[in-house]
């Protein structure tokens, strides 16, 4: 698939190689294709990766990726300019400055804002709710972590779920995209037990089955 | 301990046996001691269990759980009379009626109302975020089920993890009690993974360490 990753933070990243790796063609969205972090990653893409203007990298793509900080979101949205028909990974939290908190409440979930923003596009929530670290190797001895998904456009749910389930994490489908509303604290509360409360960033979450 | 359980629903009529067994002293604080129910429960807690009053049961108890329906729970908390000093542990979970969303935002939980309306207590949170069936045998082939907890009161927390570690489940310190804020979405999540999106009422959260 022609995936474009937009922001090459901690989750950009360790996604692009990842996908790279898989066979993917990615197209990193970035504001300064020269930069010293861009280029760190197109290296660990291993050739299979360009970086371009968040635009370019869009306009190209059937799927796209949002890896940015939330408040820089609703600009990356629209720098993507038309994502008519293309499936958008959502992987954004809306937090508070200080890390504390989430901006947005239970009537509402940043996922539900970059689908009202990404006017057409089939938004999924997903790789939001666990570390970075966690993508680039989710398997723990008693089992795989488990991706949390979201999004009210079955075969877009099924694409970001197959983008996941290359990780190694155990997909599991939480409906509708209003259920951000749940996976939003969730990925807050994976943040908070890993540099709050002491705990590290090597803890995953896993929905056991009997 | 002398344990007050208020509300013998589904989760009430599983824990106050389990700890029965383990040999503390159960009170039930219920509104009809002779209900069925009520007395199912306490046969089910081999003669180590009394149904009473909500006043009664809370006055001579060490430890206060609170296993009534969120709409109730500021009756029930009212019912209890002077709780100062007490380890109250919440087990509600402040759902809409129709089980679809959370009555209380992340500006505040149902948890911190309870300990505003629960003077001079300490309020954990507690076995919130699972469903009973779990409460009653919370091991799976993967691990034990976590049992995510705060409070902002370390001892009350710690006769909290105890009392829960009984059961089986794999103690997780979320901090203070305004993490309920967290929690609670936590529990929705359970609730419609379980009952919305087809998965039952046996699969369980863990958090996986390396």
């Amino acid at each position: 698939m022609k995936i474009a990753v937009i922001g090459v933070g901690n989750v950009g990243g360790v996604i692009a190689p990842r996908w790279a790796q898989a066979g993917h063609e990615i197209s990193l969205g970035v504001r300064d294709p020269q930069a010293d972090k861009v280029r760190a990653v197109i290296e660990a893409c291993g050739g299979r990766a360009q970086a371009t203007s968040v635009g370019e990298a869009a306009a190209g793509a059937e799927v796209v990726v949002l890896a940015t900080p939330f408040p820089a979101t609703r600009d990356a949205v629209a720098a993507c300019g038309d994502l008519a028909g293309k499936t958008v990974i959502d992987c954004t939290n809306p937090l508070t400055a200080d890390l504390r908190g989430l901006s947005v409440g239970f009537d509402d979930s940043g996922a539900e804002q970059v689908a009202a923003w990404a006017a057409g596009a089939s938004v999924v929530k997903a790789l939001s709710i666990t570390g970075a670290g966690n993508m680039a190797d989710p398997a723990y001895a008693d089992g795989a972590a488990s991706m949390f998904i979201c999004g009210d456009d079955d075969a877009a749910k099924a694409v970001a779920g197959e983008l996941c389930g290359a990780f190694g994490f155990d997909i599991v489908d939480c409906g509708p995209l209003s259920s951000a509303r749940l996976l939003e604290p969730l990925a807050l509360l994976w943040i908070s037990l890993a540099y709050k409360w002491g705990n590290g960033a090597d803890i995953a979450f896993r929905l056991m089955r009997r």
